[in-house]
């Protein structure tokens, strides 16, 4: 079994809401698990493991994106100033129909890429021809859930196509990729649809990472549909009987915190999104409050621009005090443990992922903490949500295998990337009328 | 006299409203204007030239900081997730009290390193022991607006050393330094006080830098104790006689409009600072509607905790759609102007810095375009609002002088200047019961 020791690094943990930071640590790492945490020097260390050198480096659990669109990226910049009707109805969905599976497996190394280089390990994934983003995952070293996205137009045998995904994929790459089933939102199927894939996802035991209630505009038009709020179209069509991922959820209605608090549900939060999209803010602590997990999601890159999970850190801490014109709410420590804690459950990998202690799986990111904007270092935590970019992530770790180190990625070759994805860039921008992969109703 | 040639960059330029993305350009720079721009390899350059490379870099006008207080870089991270008042009254005030001369030079130093490093090259700031603020700007290099801040307590005979301030140094350092007055706030002053600013601003000819507004308290406070707006009482005292740079400016009230439409006045706009400290948006749109220029600030490094104006210039965009629910509120056109003419508008520089082209002093900053983060390049000016970072910024220039290249500062010692900070530390942070600079009142 291979044997690496992270040496002298700082570290940063969070135990029942209260951060601590732990200066000149050595972090001992055996296969793909976290063997021990010491005290620079004080650890056991095997004789042929492998020593890296993190003085000076900031230790935290490798961060965990909850709901992305990973290969979407090919897209970045293709959207801007737009409302979020036509942003998918004149070019998000449009442009979608563009992409072969070939496009995919690229836009997904170029995603995950960023990925890696922003200090990311954990992404749920819902996008097409997963086939290719799966064997990307496989090929760059991430840890990802990944569900096939479907819309009710699409029909059940696609559907029972995205069943087979599952069960191709489902724990392979070393067990890094599991696999859930991923109906695309209410407003784009039906009761009847969501019934089947909760059947579907029961016989699999797996979950349903879906979008739901990201706008008010939906809510109404569920209402008027059905006569009830999307969040009760899933309970009602059994979706919430099994682990569910809900992407976004910014208009819960009164009883929808009680449905999804007494579900295994959890929570995508991408606010970079809901700013430049104006869809307002998600009600945060009130999810907390009654218990529902939030973790933190970058979204695509064509809404968001980049997949840097600390932006969204620091997003989260900014928008939640401004929403509340308070500046005591959303302290460090509330985002921190969001960021972990939360997104580890959120991705039901609560008690293995999200933190550095022994025991838990090996994803950790190292970041500088050198530059002008982070000094002086009284409060390094601080420093980490409000002055920190994704430029500051130095190594990164994930199933105890380096992904990147000095900045230099070791699964991936970022030139041939770029290569391959200009290649399709102009194929990929047009937009022919009447193409599109889906119509956005509300 | 010395020329420089700036070699195959892309280039920015706003014009009318409208975005131009220039690729492949030369900047010829005579002395400290630039002198001409064309297609790289097209103008006529003098043998005896320098040559600095910028191929893939992308130009923009040297950044411009319409609000800050440098040295505050000192207590960074010191006063986190506090109210407002505590943040004055408990943190920012008895830790003001530590500090020394030459404190407030390292300090000066400090914030200007890293506002090169973020590609600023012009920066108003409102700060005291000024002289110490002045010399590190001119070793720095950069372009600055000095005000020493007084408040009304310290009385008129302080008011009076900071005219002899202004007198001191306006002009200097190869013209790069400017002196106004800084009278702190309306809410920290008396109408007589201010009356006998603006008397000696008229006689100086130079401008008044004010916080006015910053919250509703504020201006709750004005109207109780002199039945009237804080924009009023500068209208009344004769502050808006002369230039004036109003600080934040969050809620003004219906009236207040005309007033300032009406004088010549500037708003400096720090969105981090406001959503940290949950105090609200400004209405950025009406302002501009009326003709008063709104440029970006970054404030002091306790509240926004980096001085960074790209990203303010993101903030300003996510906010200001967030506020109005209208994601095509704040289109990219309308943040680049912000940023670069109104920036020098507020700062009364138009015709001379906050675009590239013949004529101009040259203040420029080249940015990096490689990060995976921008790429794929379809729109590269959205690149720069939603994904770019200060450390993309490469070189900068300011007076044509090269102050940064390749990311090494040229003017100021990194290392030297981040030990005597250090030095200090322990001394500048205690809060001492009793001992404060001042009182906020509100």
């Amino acid at each position: 079994m291979q044997t690496l020791l992270i040496e002298g690094c700082d570290l940063l943990t969070v135990e029942n809401g209260n951060v601590r930071f732990l200066p000149h640590q050595d972090i001992l790492i055996e296969g793909t698990y976290i063997k021990a945490i010491g005290p620079t020097g004080s650890l056991s260390v095997p004789k042929e493991a492998t020593r890296l050198s993190a003085q000076g480096l900031l230790a935290i659990p490798g961060l965990i994106n909850t709901h992305a669109h990973v290969p979407m990226v090919l897209f970045r910049g293709l959207a801007e100033d737009v409302t979020i009707e036509s942003w998918f109805n004149d070019y998000i969905f449009p442009l979608e129909s563009n992409l072969t599976p070939e496009d995919v497996y690229w836009g997904a190394l170029l995603g995950l890429a960023e990925m890696i280089e922003a200090g990311i390990t954990y992404v749920a994934d819902h996008y097409f021809f997963m086939d290719e983003v799966a064997q990307a995952v496989s090929e760059a070293g991430l840890r990802a859930n990944l569900v096939w996205a479907v819309f009710g137009h699409e029909g059940e045998q696609k559907l029972a196509r995205t069943v087979e995904f599952v069960k191709r994929w489902q724990g392979t790459a070393e067990g890094r990729i599991t696999t859930w089933l991923g109906p695309h939102a209410p407003y784009t199927t039906t009761p009847d649809f969501l019934r089947l894939c909760a059947h579907y996802a029961r016989d699999l035991d797996v979950g349903i990472h879906i979008h739901v209630s990201e706008t008010a505009a939906q809510v109404a038009h569920s209402h008027q549909l059905y006569g009830m709020s999307p969040v009760r179209v899933l309970l009602e069509s059994g979706v919430l009987e099994v682990p569910t991922l809900l992407a976004h959820c910014l208009y819960p209605e009164e009883e929808d915190y009680k449905i999804l608090a007494d579900h295994p549900t959890g929570i995508a939060h991408a606010p970079k999104t809901y700013l430049k999209l104006g869809m307002g803010t998600a009600p945060v602590s009130r999810f907390r409050s009654v218990g529902i997990p939030v973790g933190l999601a970058t979204d695509g890159a064509v809404s968001n621009n980049t997949l840097d999970i600390l932006e969204q850190m620091r997003l989260l801490a900014l928008t939640q005090k401004d929403a509340a014109h308070d500046s005591t709410v959303m302290p460090i420590a509330e985002v921190l443990a969001m960021a972990f804690l939360d997104g580890a459950r959120v991705v039901r990998q609560d008690g293995v992922l999200g933190a550095l202690k022994p025991g838990f799986l090996a994803d950790i990111a190292l970041l500088r903490q050198d530059r002008l904007a982070m000094f002086p270092r009284y409060n390094p935590v601080a420093n980490l949500i409000y002055s920190a970019s994704a430029q500051d992530v130095d190594t990164v770790i994930c199933n105890g295998q380096v992904l990147m180190q000095n900045r230099r990625l070791l699964t991936l070759d970022r030139e041939r990337i770029k290569e391959e994805v200009q290649r399709r860039l102009e194929r990929l921008n047009q937009r022919v009328p009447g193409r599109r992969i889906a119509t956005y109703p509300v």
